[in-house]
């Protein structure tokens, strides 16, 4: 009798949501990647587009804004949580790890895993927001793996308006590339991280700036992997797609949610219905 | 002896400080203005650098920090406001009016005003935000003045980024510029509204582009000359510059008091010695 209540209750807890957030957007390249992965979770996102963009903001602002998140989104039931933004991992989630008893992951410890394997010379560049940047946290964690390893970060502010602007592909971001990327390639990088969930979108003109010889790294792919193989570790992961009629994924942001819409279904593969406005600042 | 009561009463109201707020820096080149054309009176300055930029938020949620900003200046106990900010000027202004019991201005109405006395052939341009110019504010302002102007607004999403990553004289601004501005070129229009406190930045890159004959016409000029005209009317400028050992200038933010003191150092003729930080989620 207890065991069965237990198998029920077990199961209930491998259909609940994965629980993704982000400062707007960008996050949803993070989810793409999961819905690649790992077809039978349900996702919960959230996109803090009131507040958005992270990256030029405090590690105490960074924490605050990613602690209410994290009370919506158990609001919601989810069984885990990924940080698909690499400001808010970068600073809060060692203090939000602590503090939610539900398995939480970032993307920045998959990224930097990813680049230490790729590497071949021990010597990885990382791109990113200000915030990012400044917390020297892919540093730390690569040093961490590999203390003979060199890291050089750079921050890329306007990556980020160029992204949503759309200037995905166009002479002007080719500029801007160079201008970043160029203390980069001088001390002869083999491998890049794309520190920021909006670069995957200016993937190629990273790549062709760089060179043909430099290992571009998108730590979206290696995050939804480490969330696969944890979610099988502790037990987590749903068996089954869930049938017609449930909802597989739903959308929330604190604003603007038919912008968030337009560029989310230039983003993902399929059609998202809608997106909920929800007031952040009351969790 | 009443009357005497009143006078001081009024004396104090007249040295209240002027409260002034942005969505960030951009507002510091209306308070910049004000420094300059009433030189006697004390600011309080907020700049809501956690939350910033409003330009590509709603107008609900730009209403909602709006009143939370004007809660804290009320705390100050200051004797005005002016919103320097165009985008929370275009939706929250006319709900704040009705709102609170102390007079209140915008940028906008003053920009409008100016742009309607320059122009000679009656077409005029508008470059702001997302949401100034969705909003259709300066539209409405000055079609209801005169309705035989003819009004074209231009989003510039790109040039608040541009001017906070210090390329105010660049090939990069240039071209940006040159993109965004052909349209209202080809109009024909004579006057050109910088509807945005941080395209004063960048005033000598949209003149090159827009050519001699257009005028460029700065809000943040006539808004402190409308501030003036006001507190005249109203009986509450104050009559001396305040003696030393009072605090001229006070400046607030929301996150990042330092990156937005040297951002305001580089704008403003003096320097500027600290801001403070508050919680603006609390008012």
């Amino acid at each position: 009798m207890d065991i069965t209540m237990c198998e029920k209750e077990e199961q209930l807890l491998c259909n609940r949501p994965i629980g993704v957030f982000d400062s707007g957007v960008g996050g949803l390249t993070v989810a793409r990647e999961i819905m690649r992965q790992l077809p039978n979770e349900r996702i919960v996102y959230f996109g803090d587009t009131a507040r958005v963009p992270y990256g030029n903001k405090s590690r105490e602002t960074i924490i605050k804004f990613s602690r209410q998140i994290v009370r919506f989104l158990q609001t919601q039931q989810v069984k885990a949580i990924v940080v698909a933004c690499n400001s808010a991992s970068a600073y809060a989630l060692e203090v939000l790890e602590k503090e939610v008893d539900i398995p939480i992951i970032g993307v920045v410890k998959s990224g930097a895993m990813s680049a230490i394997q790729a590497t071949r010379n021990g010597k990885i560049g990382v791109i990113a927001t200000e915030a990012t940047i400044g917390s020297g946290i892919y540093n730390r964690y690569i040093q961490a793996i590999d203390s003979n390893t060199v890291v050089l970060g750079k921050a890329c502010p306007l990556f980020v308006p160029l992204v949503e602007e759309g200037l995905w592909e166009d002479p002007v971001t080719d500029e801007i590339a160079k201008r970043y990327l160029t203390e980069l390639i001088d001390v002869g990088i083999d491998t890049l991280i794309l520190g920021c969930t909006h670069y995957p979108l200016i993937r190629s003109t990273v790549g062709k700036t760089m060179g043909p010889d430099v290992t571009l790294v998108n730590p979206a792919y290696e995050t939804a992997h480490e969330l696969k193989r944890m979610l099988q570790d502790m037990g987590l992961e749903s068996g089954h797609r869930p049938g017609l009629g449930t909802e597989l994924y739903r959308f929330f942001v604190s604003d603007a949610a038919d912008k968030f819409q337009k560029f989310a279904n230039s983003i993902l593969t399929y059609g998202i219905l809608s997106a909920k406005v929800i007031n952040i600042e009351e969790f």
